[in-house]
């Protein structure tokens, strides 16, 4: 079934105020999320490429140590195995994060 | 430099009155796409995968023989080589797509 509605799917939290909505393919995993304010992924890395873009609000997006504020239709690519570290600030925010390959940990 | 503002950049008329702007890394390309109204990305496949978000507007989307009318929020998920069409009807859309691998002749 290639149709997906979010809204017909419950949301984890990952992270305190952090909740997703995924969904893959064989080689793309997309995931959805709705960030309350003042939430924080602190610094990670992965093997995995990641890209994404902003759809509603602000994220500080930190990457390789460069810091930037982005907002509603910017976007970031994050190359596999880089560290990155994403927040919110003082307002909510929605951000389409893509994954290849796909995050197995990530299929809920 | 893994941040980007499509604002900076120039768009690309894939077919008439459906314009894109594309971001890509080693494995995920994101095709940021700004559809008029009445627009037709005709039928086509390609080995690529394909995933996308319709971010406003409606978009109607045919995925092996399926026909659905998507709004803001919903998701689809197309596998490499399915035959697929998308068309915008008396409304503009804006839709995220996004490939794995890279679709190279998307790099603009």
């Amino acid at each position: 079934m290639p149709f997906f509605d979010p809204a017909e799917r419950a949301a984890k939290e990952l992270f305190p105020g952090i909740f997703t909505r995924t969904f893959w393919g064989d080689k793309i995993l997309i995931s959805m999320l709705d960030m309350e304010p003042n939430g924080d992924v602190p610094f990670h890395s992965h093997p995995h490429e990641q890209a994404g873009v902003v759809i509603e609000g602000e994220l500080e997006l930190t990457i390789d140590g460069e810091v930037r504020l982005l907002g509603p239709g910017q976007v970031f690519v994050i190359p596999g195995g880089m560290e990155h570290r994403a927040r919110t600030l003082d307002k909510p925010a929605k951000v389409i994060d893509i994954f290849s390959p796909v995050r197995e940990e990530y299929k809920f």
